[in-house]
């Protein structure tokens, strides 16, 4: 077994904490010795304890001499906890293999330094790559300052999402449908515009997935016009539910949504929109880091006219619908085809009746 | 190896006849002895010979006591040659494995009864439903009166083909067009409407596939209105050009087309289009037997409307153009989703930066 084979099994370990551990990145940590795993950890549900601590802890003495195998630089600062740097050395674990430095400037390189400065065997970017993918919500949130965005599109093969009417009830099948829960559930978010939580009226929560860290449901709608009587003012106690909205939204909304439980967030207002970039900036301050775009088409179309979307998961469904249909997306200002935003596949597969293609900037 | 296993293989000899051997079906046919492929044979480019008649030359005497794996019945009637069945038998084979019968129900079984009376042992029905997939163009051309229609589409994510201002080259990568040139090449003819012969000036030819059979290119344009100094104009030595027009095209339209070398068909209007049914089955009495789609929008919807789609070939580009774009799809006269045509998932693949999905009814 080389490094990058215990690295891909840190980061395997690392991926299920996607969603539950934000603000925190989701960090898998495996602690070897002579060949032998003996222990494992990642980063637990809210952020704490971290990866490293808990693998620690499993591995009790044998971890004295171990090699740990960790996808984020361990940290170096006194937070809420003593810092995992010192926890290795004081665990007596011999060699650090790391997959990525910490994002963040001012800390960056300090926890790999401190372990060297202990005599400690350091090996770093190992595997970097596949971490960089993972931790992209995190990486963003602290490099970008905005959290990183999945625009998810499930629309029929000549890219409608409803049909002149306004039927769009099953357009995928049931399968991909719950590989959307899946997938809401390794954001930290599920966002949707006013329009689509209009004319749906979707809950937004994750179903008959056992209990789970429910996502935020985020609603921008710029006036917070929503519906006052359907199923988000209904489930506020599912899981929590942001609102946001700008300066223009009636008092009397905001006082309804706010004694319905919701939280109301004010954004800057640009060209008659919530500005998609304030938004995202306003949801990295509050620790956001994986954000889950379910549309509309409005909202949609603005995240990528202004370069906000990250990964493209498009859910293709084996009819047409015809030109009368809903477009799954507006109007982009596009004039030249050098300057429509171009996306890399990163993965297809079946699900059930319908093809997932996965994409990204 | 099992009779499925030697059907395989014919089958797989048969599929290189696709495009070729119209108005006759694409044949494959191998002959066995002691477990030894003793010939392989395919249906030859125009027709003739037959497959089986390929096998048994290569094969010479050690046809005899042989079985003959056959995609189709052999036929059984005088025609251009003698009959496959009697071929069969005057060789010596003992033994005869067959996918389908023949779907003409004038001849249907006679080639197989033939084989049985004259003392060979038959087998009938061997991976029948690979066979039917294969050879759905000649099924379809003799049970239903009309070829089988492939559907392309090369769209952005959005649904697209151009953007406002018409700009469409390239929406998918150079592989994606390369493969479409191949698909070009197994079926018999490739259609457009004219709008997007006016649009987009194409030649419709297969490059860049070393020397082969040219599918006939058929544009359908009810007044005949298309560009007299453009690349099809220009290029009717390169291969077969059929313009199938309504009764209202000008005379001297179609003397200049009919000067140029083209072949002009004329068929029903119905709603100021060529009515797609009357079209498929004029092409299907030409001997037409597999058809290729490239659009336009109006005439895909049309084909769509009338139920006449049975394969959609979908290249998805990794961009978006926007609502503002181009549709790659007219409108379909659709309100209730359950009306939508739906299709069935048969395969996806990656092909350069782009996705090919494959659809059947």
């Amino acid at each position: 077994m080389s490094d990058a084979d215990h690295m891909a099994h840190a980061l395997s370990l690392g991926r299920r904490g996607l969603g539950r551990v934000w603000p925190n990145p989701a960090v898998g940590c495996v602690l070897v010795r002579d060949g032998r795993v003996v222990g494992r950890g990642v980063t637990q549900p809210g952020g704490r304890p971290h990866a490293e601590r808990v693998a620690l802890d499993q591995a009790g003495e044998a971890a004295q001499g171990a090699t740990a195998y960790v996808t984020l630089e361990p940290c170096a600062h006194h937070g809420q906890t003593p810092p995992c740097a010192a926890a290795l050395v004081q665990a007596g674990v011999s060699r650090v293999v790391t997959a990525l430095e910490d994002p963040d400037t001012r800390v960056s390189g300090r926890g790999h330094a401190r372990l060297r400065e202990a005599g400690l065997n350091v090996t770093t970017g190992v595997l970097a790559d596949v971490a960089r993918w993972d931790q992209a919500g995190f990486l963003s949130r602290v490099v970008r300052r905005r959290p990183m965005v999945t625009l998810k599109l499930a629309t029929s093969l000549d890219g409608r999402i409803a049909t002149a009417s306004g039927e769009s009830r099953w357009i995928t099948g049931p399968e991909a449908r719950r590989a959307v829960h899946a997938m809401r559930l390794n954001h930290d978010a599920v966002l949707v515009g006013g329009g689509t939580a209009r004319a749906d009226d979707p809950r937004l929560t994750v179903r008959e997935m056992g209990p789970v860290r429910q996502p935020v449901r985020i609603i921008v709608s710029q006036r917070l016009i929503l519906p006052e009587e359907g199923e988000l003012a209904r489930s506020v106690d599912e899981g929590p539910l942001w609102l946001i909205h700008g300066d223009g939204a009636a008092e009397e909304r905001r006082a309804f949504w706010a004694g319905r439980g919701a939280r109301l967030i004010e954004a800057p207002v640009s060209r008659g929109q919530v500005c998609p970039t304030e938004m995202l900036n306003a949801l990295a301050t509050e620790g956001v880091t994986r954000v889950f775009c379910e549309g509309g088409g409005s909202l949609a179309a603005s995240l990528l006219e202004a370069g906000l979307v990250d990964r493209i998961a498009l859910f293709s469904a084996g009819l047409f619908l015809g030109a009368e249909g809903h477009p799954g997306l507006g109007a982009l200002g596009i004039d030249r085809l050098a300057d429509a935003p171009r996306y890399r596949l990163k993965q297809h597969r079946r699900i059930g009746a319908d093809v997932l293609s996965l994409w990204s900037l």
